[in-house]
């Protein structure tokens, strides 16, 4: 029996990689159950409201012994405190929570890019409005967000976004960045030189251990146009 | 000295509201900052990162003594430990936070209903898109968040979102319904009878001393066109 089981769609990174990376930073036994044989239907199961408690409104949600905990925020919160992947102070628990938070607000609209208008619409269907909710997000809302954490990063000494040592806000920087490179990429490279804080906590991040075992390895699905960041290059800069 | 500073936009419920309900429901002592006649001088200070700490990345904020906190739903966690709020179990607290995650999620969801292609356009300059956004919500999202509601709250016993007394989750269902019925006073009438919990709770949660005395008072800000929840004919059903 694993200690954790993460419920996730099994065929993109989504919101649920920013669980994957905590669990692997933490060394952590799990399974990504959705990816086993029968996966896929034990976490419908749950999602229609069969567990005994309150039921996930949606992916990812995480089991650990009899809890389950949904919203991705929410895990990593709770995995952080386990796993020392998060600032003990009340200051640094809930700071590292904000920035988690901040983290959520921004995958919302780098998701409506290409689905501003219904998710349940094909982005074919939506494609005009999709230039120019893209058009909004590069010009003003991707500046805004990493403008920010490039300013908390830099403010907390430039090596951790808080505390001083690594959290999860720092293995979500990582797939920020990551992920921004991967569906802007003509964005991201013209205002490289205002990140520069960013991409080298990007760049740490990739090369630690654990983190580059599970980059090289299948458990890391690869970016695709299933998942939030896609790259369309009619909607990049 | 107050023993809460809240900052949020002052002619508007917004996110908000969600947490001067907390602060009503405990009988706390705050003031609402951004309401007094400095107040939004010294609220663009502290969003500016003119604080010692982490800055917020947007309002609302809550200081409390040398705490900044924001994100209204870790707010709403902070205060629901403090002044018994929320459940004590880990399965009350994580549970009662993922709900006001979902809350959180629901927020976005309706504001893009009046800016599905970017915050910093007029409502008028994306009105043809916002009706296509409007209408797919009322068909499917809004059935979906509400129906999840009501099931967690039916399965719960009807009178409390989670655990067995009041919550900051149940002052936020009180807020959504109330929301949603002046936004979409149409689309909400076709449907209440598969809402009658959550309408009850509502009905339960408004008839509160205290926040009745709140609903009564000038510090609550009636709704209108700049907040979330916002009525324009032509986006309801």
């Amino acid at each position: 029996m694993p200690t954790y089981e993460l419920f996730y769609w099994p065929s993109i990174q989504g919101r649920g990689e920013l669980v994957r990376l905590a669990l692997e930073e933490a060394g952590a036994d799990y399974v990504d159950v959705a990816r086993t044989r029968t996966g896929m239907a034990a976490m419908m199961k749950l999602l229609g409201g069969a567990g005994p408690s309150l039921a996930p409104f949606a992916p990812p949600f995480l089991k650990s012994g009899s809890l389950v905990i949904a919203q991705t925020a929410n895990i990593l919160m709770y995995l952080g405190e386990r796993h020392g992947l998060a600032p003990k102070s009340d200051a640094g628990r809930f700071g590292a929570h904000q920035l988690g938070l901040t983290v959520a607000d921004l995958y919302v609209e780098v998701h409506d890019t290409h689905h501003p208008l219904a998710a349940d619409l094909y982005y074919e269907d939506q494609k005009a409005a999709a230039k120019r909710r893209a058009a909004a997000f590069i010009a003003h809302r991707m500046p805004k967000f990493l403008g920010y954490f490039e300013g908390v990063l830099s403010k907390n000494g430039g090596r951790f976004m808080i505390g001083s040592r690594l959290s999860y806000v720092d293995l979500s920087m990582f797939q920020i960045i990551a992920g921004l490179s991967y569906a802007f990429p003509r964005a991201m490279k013209r205002r490289a030189s205002r990140y520069k804080g960013l991409r080298a906590l990007h760049d740490r991040v990739a090369s630690r251990p654990r983190i580059a075992a599970y980059r090289a390895s299948a458990r890391r699905i690869p970016f695709n146009e299933d998942g939030i960041f896609r790259h369309y290059p009619e909607l990049d800069a």
